[in-house]
């Protein structure tokens, strides 16, 4: 433990669990107090990027990501804090990233690996360029018309409140080297999957299809993509070549972990109110938006709603390790605790945005208590819908225990600018709209931890998982 | 010639000097249209952003900006086009900027290296960190403490319309690193002078005193220096080490040059109006806003002034080379054309927003003709002051023969935010901001170019520059 948290821990000396209910302030109170002022998610977040930074999955950064985060926790005074540990496949992105278009025009691109790209010959490769607008008309090109080829591939990927532009858009980053590989392309980059315009690529995972080779993947920060489909405007039909250095590498089986803790309830038989983040980032992201905040709302709320006297259920935080590299912290966390039943499974994913939609999958099998929460968030700003809650990358074990799922929407307009890239930095979080979400998860959280009957249908709990009852 | 400028000189069959008094539109239709719908701007940034990108002076790079430029005027007709060389020192950055604080967080920092930094050793240097919060504070610092030591200096930069906090920040770029250095220090690293929040370092040349030696001298991002702020927050008096590696290096003397063309007056004995920009940029920047934006509006200007008839003075543009390593061309060029009476000088180097004030240095001198100007473009959104015009960097001839200068003052909210960066890409300019800087440029330099009298007196034409009759 360092100094900074060994000061935390002694402001700590009240334990979160020991207000006493009768002086404790509403739940309300508690919420409202928490849009004014809470202190615990920059906290987190700020000291995270602080003292971490990036924090890849599998490396010793997220090693000391989760023992910082296990320190935080401890000094807050949750109970039961532990980093359960996994094996993972690890795959590292090198030190050398060069672009460079070297005919008709020469100039120096910025670019970036992809996840799991492989790594081209030392000092490059070379090859002509071959522009596909959408990943669709890469899909049309031929079988073995790539063959010796770079491929670049484009997209029109615009922000959106609703962050649904990732999928329209995604598919670019996820599937096309693989496409690109399997029609002969030596190598891919892509335009990346963003929707600003400053000289920092987003990364992210891609993949291969069985039996498809690796080929070496980057992505293009957008001005420079931008630049390169001037370049095929101003070539004349003349070819544009580009040669391209990687050298990411597989490093094997290295260990990752998933970070808990608990606020434990009155009557701890009941099944846990599961609060997921995740604490890794990518290697070249500090991870404020992505998703040190997260773990900053849902830490966050869990001492608000503790504040606010003992709740009725277990409140557990789940801070998963390796989400960004394939979600191996939702799947190992899932396999190890399959059998504890999880009464709703919530995720905080996707910035610090303000939230400004609520949404459940148990609207129809208990529609009293959806209609309780959305009104009891309505003064945050917070609307409902009809749309079924499908929960966050993390809450793998709720997906599969076909449980409860809350979703918090939040304000993705700017997240893409961000997601994934060098600028996911502290000072891109608006501090009103960090404590406006706390305020939201407070309140909600501090209602579904003393609701004393099933969440998911308002009926008697069941007496194990619905995956358990099913068998 | 490339095939671009080749199709563009053959739409330039019409040279810009034929067309005829009688059938040409006003210059005020002709200014009008500019703000509409100019194209001239946006090709000559577009292409040279696409075709060359980053330029520093007295490398190849600059070199081909040099041809690409003198190729774009001939193609657009002007006439006397010419790249006249001149020898400068050369510094060049290496390809190795890394910073590590080591202690007591670890964490990587986003560094490049000022003009004129010396490198590290080989493998960097390690040191504890000093912290200025300003340069004054660096100065107050006692003889000698900064032995073995790294200093990091901050600053509170604002972004200003005017631009006037470059001067209040930029003494920690320009001479903190000399000051740190008289001190004992081995290194400096400064909080960029600039204005934006992304990890792109702004860069930009420092300076050593007399008698002492350069030492390393880096710029972190904005965020990576609030980064490091905040780990002096956190480390509660616990040292703060960094490594830093740079192997930039002095590579002697090498050619600039200065890229002339003009316009051709009705009466070429009378004093030319000369329209300054620069060619070069730092070799991180594309130098879209600077400077290419602003070579881009002088030279559209000129063609939409010759659009509307011959003018009575010759207009000549200046895109002078190795402006940002010294202001070298500026200086060669007066030195080669001092005994050349110059009638007005006016520059354009500070981005493509918005221009809002028109000044001279004439106002008391020659009344009428500054009240003329304010009024002839008060129909852009252009005001007028009492400040008396200082004219740009590459308007040394100018200032040398005590002559008369103009500044049309552009927005500069924006500028440092790209200034120096790899972000000062294409995308960041707004074409119709551009347009507007066309129009005010065409309006003003039209009715300069067929002012009969002395710009400077309103009286007769002096036949000799003042420099000259002053001896």
């Amino acid at each position: 433990m360092n100094r900074t948290l060994a000061a935390l821990a002694a402001l700590s000396l009240v334990s979160v669990s020991t207000v006493a209910q009768g002086q404790a302030p509403s739940l309300e109170s508690q919420a409202d107090a928490a849009l004014k002022g809470d202190t615990h998610a920059w906290d987190f977040v700020e000291g995270i990027t602080t003292e971490v930074g990036p924090r890849q999955a599998g490396t010793e950064a997220e090693a000391r990501a989760r023992a910082w985060a296990t320190a935080w926790l401890t000094a807050k005074g949750f109970a039961n804090v532990a980093d359960e540990p996994f094996m993972m496949d690890t795959w590292v992105p090198g030190d050398i990233a060069r672009a460079r278009v070297t005919a008709p025009f020469a100039q120096d691109l910025v670019v970036l690996p992809l996840g799991d790209s492989a790594a081209t010959a030392a000092g490059g490769i070379e090859g002509e360029v071959v522009f596909f607008r959408t990943v669709d008309d890469l899909r049309a090109a031929p079988a073995g018309s790539l063959k010796g080829k770079i491929a670049y591939i484009s997209h029109q990927m615009r922000p959106a409140q609703d962050g649904s532009h990732y999928g329209f858009a995604g598919p670019v980053r996820w599937v096309g080297a693989g496409i690109a590989a399997s029609k002969g392309a030596v190598a891919t980059v892509i335009k990346s999957v963003g929707t600003d315009h400053h000289r920092n690529p987003h990364t992210g995972g891609t993949s291969f299809p069985e039996g498809v080779a690796p080929i070496p993947a980057g992505a293009l920060s957008l001005p420079d993509a931008e630049n390169l489909e001037r370049m095929f405007d101003r070539a004349g039909g003349r070819p544009i070549t580009l040669k391209l250095e990687l050298n990411p590498r597989q490093i094997g089986q290295t260990q990752s972990g998933n970070v808990v803790g608990e606020i434990v309830g009155s009557n701890p038989s009941l099944p846990p109110v599961l609060l997921a983040c995740h604490i890794d980032s990518w290697w070249n992201a500090p991870g404020a938006f992505d998703d040190g905040a997260g773990c900053a709302i849902i830490a966050a709320a869990a001492l608000n709603v503790a504040r606010s006297g003992q709740p009725l259920r277990t409140i557990r935080v789940l801070m998963a390790g390796a989400e960004e590299v394939g979600l191996h912290g939702s799947v190992a966390y899932s396999k190890a605790h399959i059998d504890e039943a999880i009464a709703v499974g919530l995720e905080s994913d996707f910035g610090a945005d303000r939230i400004w939609r609520f949404d459940s999958n148990f609207l129809e099998a208990n529609p009293a208590l959806h209609r309780r929460i959305a009104a009891s968030v309505a003064r945050f700003g917070v609307s409902t819908s009809r749309e079924a809650a499908g929960g966050g990358a993390d809450l793998n074990i709720v997906r599969d225990q076909k449980g409860a799922l809350i979703d918090l929407q939040q304000d993705g307009t700017r997240y893409f600018d961000l997601h994934h890239t060098p600028d996911d930095t502290l000072d891109k979080i608006d501090i009103a709209q960090l404590r406006q979400n706390v305020a939201v998860w407070t309140q909600v959280v501090g209602i579904l931890a003393d609701e004393s009957t099933s969440i998911q249908t308002g009926g008697p709990i069941p007496s194990a998982p619905a995956i358990m009852q099913r068998q």
